[in-house]
């Protein structure tokens, strides 16, 4: 616990004064105020987490975190689990989604091993190995993982964190794990006491009747482990995930280096929902990628009092929609840096 | 009339073709089907646009048209009318939103006087010179232009887009001119039908009183000039302007050239919307980039039938709209080009 605990106390808040710079340079630039709307307040946000102006923003890191769960035996995703480790084969490759959107801003993509149930030895070297064990309890019947074991995998992304720290400005959050919309339906449903029916969505993209067999599930989920909703870490070792606990450790990590993270859509944001019940003040480092098609990411979004960026269907998860956000991060900072103000351009400004 | 005749009839329907082997290579992408939704709606609208797959987007071109408004002396914006001729000296300098948003893709900025009030001789060679007249008339008492002139204003558009479309492979619209907001929302109301208090926004930042009075400036207009909602060179002629026209033209040039045009936000839809009423198929080269804070804007979009990709709480115009969004044309392409199918990546595939 040594290492979380340093990590929740070194976590701060945000640099009111650098916010403070963003904000009077936004105020003159050459446009009617605040034209450029939401870009602004990316920019300003940017400033105040990592307590510069301008926000260094240059060296983007994408981490995906791939683990195996249990309750795929439950029947809850259209892919077998061994998908999981094909991925990671194609993540590795440049391959996958997260490869493609990665390769707009230059984005690199860092692949952590954080339970998958298959030998991934021949990868030595370019993933990271933080194996807690080869896939999560079957969660449909009792635990994912001890209390132990959570522990250690949310310490596992704090370290992910603070290794890339020195080579990152901004961090995104992505996940792969056959089954994972289960763990992280489950986690709302405790975290926010919604109802497994309304935030339970179609994953892969299960048909009806296999969605009513899931939400079943989660219910049952529910009722056999009883997550304490209040306890971030009792959830996670409950109902939760390895790569879930590693997106937790990493958002963590990243606040306490006060960098700022991109969460990506559903199961990011199962692992950000986490790190916020153990560290109130990292969401405050939290940026909110975009709004996934899963019906429950919405309210997940609303307890953590973000609005997403991007709107666009997608529900892919692995990092995608973080990596597509990280333009939207270069946008904001080319607004704080390159856009002339009205004295500079030696514009007229407002009649008041 | 004969380049406008001309041109509206070269417009083609999309090809699809290309569309149909954009979308059989994303129904094999290693990833749940369809998961990232709007993206791959996107690219396979560039290919059936374009006709080619995968479809040309490296070569982007925003046109920024600019004009000034005689209704700009009824107190309609909150910035004096020099402030048109200001921007362009800010545009050509590189220091306006328009030119940072583009910088991030490395797209294009052409900015294009069509009827600024102010010699702009300065700039000879440094932007494209289409001025019709300095300035259109005040449209609270009279018609904006001539019929004569709205011809050669999209005609000047069409040559534009013409000129440009050997070196372009997507377009983006812009506009800059002071008062303009006031314009455009008379062709909405025009062209849908809809009342001037639904769709009159606050443009520059207006506030309540400025606002009320802007209504009732866009009805007067509407009542001066009885524009007939069916016929888009009488709306443009009696309650347009020429940088609307101008965008108008672009609009219908890079359709017939089969060049995919990003179109910004309210003052650019207005110029769609013109577009549409003289060619229908136009719009089928349309993208809509963002959705503007002007509360006119859903409704122009929705009479489109376009849903816009960026909800950004911006309402800047110059073409940043389009900038931005000019991402996901990129992102759209490197989706089509850079994921592994399940065959190549051998992935599982789905249970059926």
């Amino acid at each position: 616990m040594g290492l979380l605990n340093d990590t929740i106390t070194k976590i701060t808040a945000r640099d009111d004064d650098a916010r403070a710079r963003a904000k009077a340079r936004l105020d003159q630039l050459t446009m009617p105020h605040w034209a450029l709307g939401r870009l602004m307040d990316l920019g300003m946000d940017l400033a105040g987490m990592t307590g510069e102006m301008p926000p260094p923003v240059k060296r983007k890191t994408i981490v995906t975190m791939a683990a195996d769960h249990g309750v795929a035996e439950e029947g809850v995703s259209l892919y077998p689990q061994e998908v999981t480790a094909q991925m990671i084969y194609n993540f590795v490759n440049g391959g996958a989604g997260v490869n493609a959107l990665s390769s707009i801003t230059g984005a690199r993509v860092v692949v952590v091993d954080m339970g998958v149930k298959a030998d991934l030895g021949a990868l030595d070297g370019k993933i990271v190995d933080k194996k807690i064990a080869p896939g999560s309890s079957n969660i449909a019947i009792g635990p994912a993982m001890s209390a132990e074991e959570a522990v250690r995998c949310v310490e596992a992304g704090i370290e992910v964190a603070l290794d890339l720290a020195e080579s990152t400005d901004v961090f995104g959050t992505g996940d792969m794990g056959i089954g994972n919309t289960t763990p992280s339906s489950a986690i709302i449903a405790a975290i926010t006491g919604k109802d497994p029916g309304e935030i339970t969505g179609r994953g892969t993209g299960i048909d009806d009747s296999q969605l009513e067999r899931k939400v079943s599930v989660v219910r049952k989920i529910l009722g056999v482990n009883k997550p304490d909703g209040g306890d971030g870490m009792d959830v996670l070792a409950k109902v939760g995930g390895f790569e879930i606990g590693g997106i937790a450790g990493l958002a963590l990590g990243a606040a306490s280096a006060r960098k700022p993270v991109l969460v990506d859509g559903f199961i990011s944001t199962a692992g950000a929902l986490i790190a916020g019940a153990l560290a109130p003040r990292s969401v405050d480092y939290m940026i909110a990628a975009h709004l996934s098609v899963e019906p429950g990411h919405a309210a997940m979004l609303e307890a953590l009092g973000k609005r997403a960026f991007l709107d666009m269907d997608m529900r892919l998860g692995e990092g995608t929609g973080a990596a597509l956000a990280m333009t939207l991060v270069d946008a904001a900072s080319k607004v704080l840096t390159d856009i002339a103000t009205f004295e500079e351009a030696a514009v007229s400004t407002a009649d008041k």
